[in-house]
């Protein structure tokens, strides 16, 4: 499928990332308009909340488009959400009769102030890209036990916390803990001093579930994808983490970019996980290729100067997919509700600049990484701007996913001050 | 404070669990009344929905009670809280003079269904039960390794799945999942043959947070408490939990009692946390008693048979209290939310008798219980039902916390046949 032509110029270069193709969906707000649904094109934002209002878009169970949440629209299911695309489609068209309706209800991206895109119900996290977790087994436990007993069977996950979720460009405060080294006597508490980013594509339930569901049913629950930054803060998590996993090491923030980009837009750009080393329990098995071909980068920006690219990686590097994550996640019955967020875990490559973390691209901070503008990073520095970029190719366009990004303020100098 | 009097008169018997003293928060609903805020007074329970619409409640930032969760309250904040309870009292204390305004707003608790009694934000589960950790610890890696190095200088916890929680009286299915045994070559899908319970308690977080909060801000914060159960299917614990913690293993159910009794009516029943063996850094020590003498229990009553007491305990065993907990869980900055429920954690006594998990009670399996009606349980089997039971003893009176029950029904045929 060719690029789509749409009469929002802007939206027409073979490279922009939200052509006609694409249709991803935000919340904005500008000076004069409330946080409201918006779908990006080209370099403009259709309000869909006033289109709705005037019918040029009507569908079944609305109006869905005034709250500032994607959420209702979820709810209404995979047939309207079919419906709205059809509808945008024609509406945005080159030629579409109902220009002159719409027209006044473009914004400029430009003007807009961009909202979290739904309301997250529950987080969780995985760990289900391979060359991420090997990298970390080998840190942590040597090459010959890199990777856990139980990686190859099951795409391992844990609970995050959904209050955590910041939309791109929050800023991030570098968080307290209890650290102890391994050579520390005893634990005290203190700034972490090694923050950093985890490079993830963030999958959103779009159905609920209260039964055990198949990967090809995950499949069909799943509504857009997202950028994902799940920041981690290493030394709280190594003190912290044993038995029962990560807990304050991940409650700072996690970040993700504020343009949803629907599994339709991505429909043409599916890939297969890659080859499985043993093969999986038939109830986790690849129901067809259900990775995407979406390039992704990282950069970071010290304060004041320009970014360096310190990784570049790509989707279909992950082993499990997002649908079998969510398909692994209601084996045990539990309920899925809409609005949950699967982050896909650190997305690796297997080459040395292919990695999605600091953890990884210094290799524990040994090898620190050197930017463009001078200097280095073992892990984040205080005013450090991390932004994570994403795109996947068409035949003659883009599905781009914007980015992801947010600035690292200082510690607090006492965090119980008031 | 002594018992006070109610015109209630099922209330006033020293070992009713809800005198006037308690006065908890549920929401119920009947044959002709859609589902709403009630409070339990003796036998019966109070309309509050209807008690505020005649104006018999009223207070700042009403109504509060007509929708059937009391998040509504909560969020209104502590003086809105004690003002509800000052009013409540005024109603139902013997000699009221608004008796006979509010006496046909009473209902009999047998004649009402419980539901859950406030939506849940989030869910986390902690690991701060001291002996349940070294009797857990012990099993798995022997006397000397019990206790993990962090678990004297943190609270340990790990996010749960709020979606799961469902109310005392809910059935719980069996669930499946993927198990290998130590001697077994390769993993299998099949049902949990290790299911559990775990003796806990809610604490209920009424006020929400954005920054690291003291202990003593996190107690402020905390709303009451209700009995908790979080079912745990050992099984498919031991094959996933490594490294990042149990995930599908505690996702099918986590059952509490319907019951919120408040912090106000636990004011009497304070005591401190046990002696601490290495001194816990400044922000996480006790300010004051936060512990509260509740006397735990745990029956178990195969289908169609009459219970055995399998369990008996206290929470003043827990070596944290849920405002170190709540402390703790905000340290790295995680924002916490009205409705957000903390379980204690397994709450074991230094007995074998006192054990809150059958995990412990049976020592893996090797011991099983054995039951009044004839029979062993090693672990949990198809038609169990479990009831938590916990109460405070006052000065001539009880605050109950009613119970917590849950029924288990097998697991299914096929979990993916529609």
């Amino acid at each position: 499928m060719p690029l789509t032509k749409s009469w929002v110029g802007s939206a027409n270069a073979a490279d922009h990332p939200f052509p006609l193709n694409n249709l991803p969906y935000g919340v904005f707000s500008t000076d004069t308009l409330a946080p409201r649904c918006g779908v990006a094109i080209g370099d403009m934002i259709l309000d869909v909340a006033r289109a709705e209002a005037v019918g040029q878009i009507a569908l079944d169970g609305g109006p869905f488009f005034g709250a500032p949440a994607w959420n209702a629209l979820m709810e209404a299911g995979p047939g309207v959400w079919g419906a709205l695309r059809a509808q945008l489609t024609d509406l945005l068209a080159e030629g579409a009769p109902a220009r002159a309706a719409v027209e006044g209800f473009l914004v400029p991206q430009a003007d807009a102030r961009m909202h979290l895109p739904f309301r997250v119900a529950e987080f969780t996290d995985f760990y289900a890209g391979k060359h991420h977790a090997q990298n970390v087994g080998t840190m942590f436990r040597g090459p010959e036990n890199a990777l856990p007993p139980n990686w190859l069977h099951i795409p391992i996950g844990y609970n995050g916390r959904a209050s955590s979720v910041v939309v791109s460009g929050t800023p991030v405060r570098r968080p307290w803990g209890q650290l102890k080294g391994p050579n520390d006597d005893a634990p005290r508490f203190a700034p972490s001093a090694r923050f950093d980013l985890e490079l993830e594509m963030g999958a959103i339930v779009g159905q609920p579930s209260d039964e055990p569901v198949t990967v090809e049913e995950a499949d069909a629950m799943i509504f857009g994808y997202v950028l994902l930054n799940d920041w981690s803060a290493r030394d709280i998590q190594a003190w912290e983490y044993q038995p029962l996993g990560p807990f304050q090491a991940k409650a700072t923030a996690t970040s993700i970019s504020p343009w949803i980009v629907t599994k339709d837009a991505l429909e043409p750009l599916r890939v297969p996980t890659p080859a499985r080393e043993v093969e999986l329990l038939p109830h986790l098995r690849d129901a067809g290729p259900m990775l995407y071909d979406i390039d992704l980068a990282v950069t970071l920006a010290p304060e004041g100067a320009a970014p360096t690219e310190i990784a570049r990686t790509n989707y279909r590097e992950m082993y499990y997919s997002s649908a079998q994550q969510l398909a692994h996640h209601t084996t045990a019955g539990c309920p899925m509700r809409v609005g949950d967020l699967l982050g896909s875990g650190t997305i690796s490559g297997a080459e040395a600049h292919q990695r999605g973390s600091l953890l990884e691209l210094s290799w524990g901070g040994k090898d620190p990484v050197a930017l463009d503008t001078g200097g280095t990073r073992a892990f984040l520095e205080d005013g450090d701007t991390l932004t994570l970029h994403g795109a996947a190719r068409g035949d003659g366009y883009t599905v781009g996913f914007g980015t992801c990004a947010g600035t690292l303020l200082p510690a607090l100098e006492d965090p119980y001050a008031r």
